[in-house]
């Protein structure tokens, strides 16, 4: 798989057309970069986004069996994936208002569930290992979920939809992605490890010290499978193939928050032109995001202090983005409308 | 008319109950606050948004005939009128696309425009006069003004509506926005002045001496309706008298722009409760939004560095007002979705 930097052709027909609108030039803001940006991803001046989807990724991790780094029990990851299936979660609240599709992914959730209509079974195993002792999967297992990420996101693509967000759960994976963001950013890991769910300061202080030792045993790896494999969980290995997968069908890529972010910093590694294909729903509360999207040189859409991951983010960015194509879309130009611009004062 | 400051006794029940839902306390953020205060609004545990609407005023200004501080013609508005009823401005590609009801009022526009279905016609003159010579509307205009916009509210609120969004279109109205601005605030008048439409740093400049010449004319009235009466214009007027007519009905006042800023700094030296009832959209790029907002003490939702009007910014917000009173009434709770809280760690 190879992901192509954007073609910028159709970038000055595009800019034409956006302050051709009956709006004074770049009075819509960043809704002028998003249609600027969808143009140039599906390569039209004519962008539309088309079933929107939300696909959502669960997974358990070694390190949260222990209850070192995170206030919920390992249980929650299943009992929320049950909750997404019955449509209680904050995800299903929103995609039902935004009219925005809604899918569930096992990636690796330590439980067994029963068959269910709208679960993606996808399981690579019944979490990842501790990292504090071993790699958190093997190559295999992470090369194995990374497929299984691209094949879901080819599925979504071929039922038409071709603007996808991604969300995660999972007890323990911010532990992971500040793992990840350190190996990737460079930044020491203090200023990479935050509240998660909710910790207290001492929580965060254990967590930085449980996170500095997994560093310290297993260092940081020259390349980004290893690393992922090393610290990863089955969802954000997953999420980054989906990732990866979703820019090189060409399709506007919605990224979350500081979970989803880890997993595109391993994928901006292997393919940097990734980014391209994305927009950044939102700044989370969660301490390293930001920094994280510094790293990438992007900036995020909203900042609405949120930090619970499941996609809720993305899903919040969906109107924005379908406002934005809308807009260029569908708004008379000067001369449609005739209305006078400002040369003929 | 007398706002009443929002009753606080179902604060407690309200966190309680977003405490309760299947996620780490206030990770949702903002949507947790809107959703706290949309229920103590409506009164209720299960506040709902119904058939939100956008309500844009538009109107012209004497200020704009000499052409001294927009770099756009006054014709505009008539023609961005127009626009509005054939469908063609931003404002309506957003409202269709979020399903949010549009309604257009003729505030006092420089043009006759012929009876439209979809024209609310509440002219109270063929434009304002102009401030460097003489007040820019009569006592009585004003309070018709005022009156005219009370008016349209309380029909939209019988039509079924609980959630109101404002905005407006009116070339000039932001010179006018900038002076009642200074007026409200106390801040220098170039602290309040900016680009609107997109002046030129000569061209601001040149605005700031006509709106400072306007000020040593008329000085600063000591009470809220000689200054609107004075600086404002029609379209400012009727949105100050709607804005307190929603909150009085207590809809959720959805608060736009620099400019409908403007008629809230008026609405609120009138009837300090108004803010209660209020949720400020975005924070324009428009210079002097920004300490507009800090003088309410207010935190904007968005901010996307949209600076159109038309109620651009209030339309980008339904969404996220929806999805707040949308996860509050549907989400799970813990008890309901069996998910373990953190104290059965």
């Amino acid at each position: 798989m190879q992901i192509s930097p954007l073609s910028r052709t159709l970038t000055a027909a595009l800019q034409e057309k956006i302050d051709q609108k009956t709006k004074p030039p770049g009075s819509l803001g960043r809704l002028e970069a998003i249609a600027l940006q969808a143009g140039l991803i599906q390569q039209t001046l004519e962008p539309a986004i088309v079933q929107p989807t939300i696909a959502v990724f669960a997974g358990d991790h070694g390190i949260a069996a222990e209850g070192l780094v995170n206030p919920y029990p390992q249980a929650v990851t299943a009992q929320m994936v049950y909750n997404f299936l019955q449509g209680g979660a904050a995800i299903n609240a929103m995609c039902r208002q935004l009219q925005v599709e809604l899918v569930i992914v096992d990636a690796g959730v330590n439980h067994s569930f029963p068959a269910h209509a709208r679960l993606n079974d996808r399981k690579i195993g019944y979490g990842t290992r501790n990292y504090l002792h071993e790699p958190a999967m093997s190559p295999e297992q992470c090369e194995k979920a990374m497929e299984a990420g691209a094949e879901i996101v080819q599925y979504i693509h071929q039922q038409g939809c071709n603007t996808i967000g991604f969300g995660e759960m999972g007890i323990g994976n911010t532990a992971s992605a500040s793992l990840l963001m350190s190996c990737f950013t460079g930044l020491p890991i203090t200023d990479c490890t935050g509240a998660g769910t909710g910790g207290t300061p001492q929580q965060v202080a254990r967590k930085t010290v449980i996170l500095q030792e997994a560093l310290n045993r297993h260092g940081m790896p020259a390349d980004a499978m290893t690393t992922l494999a090393t610290y990863g969980g089955f969802e954000i290995a997953m999420l980054c193939g989906a990732i990866l997968q979703a820019a090189a069908l060409g399709m506007i890529v919605v990224i979350d928050g500081f979970i989803v972010t880890a997993a595109l910093l391993a994928a901006h590694r292997l393919q940097p032109a990734v980014t391209d294909y994305c927009i950044f729903s939102h700044c989370s509360h969660e301490k390293g995001h930001r920094a994280m999207l510094q790293h990438l040189q992007v900036a995020p859409l909203l900042q609405l202090d949120m930090r619970l991951g499941e996609g809720t983010g993305a899903a919040m960015a969906m109107p924005v983005i379908q406002c934005a194509t809308a807009f260029l879309q569908h708004m008379a130009s000067f001369a449609d409308a005739q209305v006078s611009t400002k040369n003929e004062v």
